[in-house]
């Protein structure tokens, strides 16, 4: 096997979900039937890693110093709502249901990973905070032990400046069986009940 | 989401086996967690789409002209396997069994695909052949109808010359088991029995 082949490979094998054999097939795929797909992820790559950068406000991938959201006059600001990654951003964009702003943690509490407040921007979302705009902190955290930790940090800070917090309401899951349903989140949603 | 990130995740989507889930989680992970491995995929896939082309002589995936395995004389050149596609003399070199040369079709007789003899590099074989090395072919086509169609059209290219040929054996594959095999591979593992 040719190095470069070999070298390609292994790079592709860097790609996340992505396995030996299947690095193996996408590189001789890619240079024997996508080569012009090839020189596009190339470039793509290349413009991607120059271009893309995070939003100086929100944390968010984005291109510009402050994000295209974080500049929107178009939403409301009075809300703020602390995800854990991008992807959740999006997720919640797919929704069409929030219009107010986020502030992306980019991970949870873990001092063991050395995770701290300012690796997660906490000093940053304080700042915010202080400035009054915000009403109303939605904070979006997994319900795991981690992310139970990080919200309450946070609340600790919106307590700080006397700022109304929530919580994604925890229940059934649209469409969920409830036979299948673990026993912690079929008692919420029982406790919860309305 | 910005317009270069939207490019990144559709040029990953390209990748074969790529949804459009993945390839924006990976585009987030490459720009968030990985940017040094995505530089190092971009520049791996560029050199090798320079650098990587076909053998002259057995259209197996080379970096030189004529490739490391067609210039090794190490290797037993009278012996002769035709494959379908490189994957498939990795393979074969994985095996550790075979000594001979290749020669890779890059697919099979699909005459409403626009797979020709020209596209397979028929006439290349049929010169490799009339030079006369060559003393045996081993057919190591797909058993499917193209792949029978294939090695039809290549037992004439090698009757021509008068060069025996032989096909892969057909039965029962290691570990497999007798109640899940096709009927097909059945009745031929009776018929071929030793």
């Amino acid at each position: 096997m040719p190095n470069l082949l070999n070298s390609l490979t292994q790079a592709l094998r860097q790609l996340p979900g992505i396995g030996p054999k299947s690095a193996q097939r996408m590189a001789y795929r890619l240079l024997l039937h996508k080569r012009q797909q090839a020189a596009a992820l190339a470039q793509a790559l290349i413009h991607a890693l120059e271009g893309v950068g995070q939003c100086r406000r929100c944390r968010d991938l984005s291109e510009s110093e402050v994000c295209a959201m974080c500049q929107d006059s178009g939403r409301d600001e009075r809300l703020l709502c602390i995800v854990e990654s991008p992807l959740e951003v999006l997720a919640f964009e797919q929704t069409g249901s929030y219009k107010g702003l986020y502030f992306v943690l980019h991970g949870q509490l873990s001092p063991l990973d050395g995770l701290g407040p300012q690796e997660l921007g906490l000093p940053l979302l304080a700042e915010i905070l202080a400035e009054g705009k915000v009403r109303e902190v939605i904070i979006a955290t997994s319900p795991t032990m981690e992310g139970e930790a990080t919200a309450y940090y946070i609340q600790q800070l919106t307590d700080a400046v006397e700022i109304k917090t929530s919580r994604l309401a925890q229940g059934v899951p649209m469409g969920g069986n409830l036979e299948l349903l673990d026993g912690a989140t079929l008692a919420q949603a029982l406790m919860n009940r309305h």
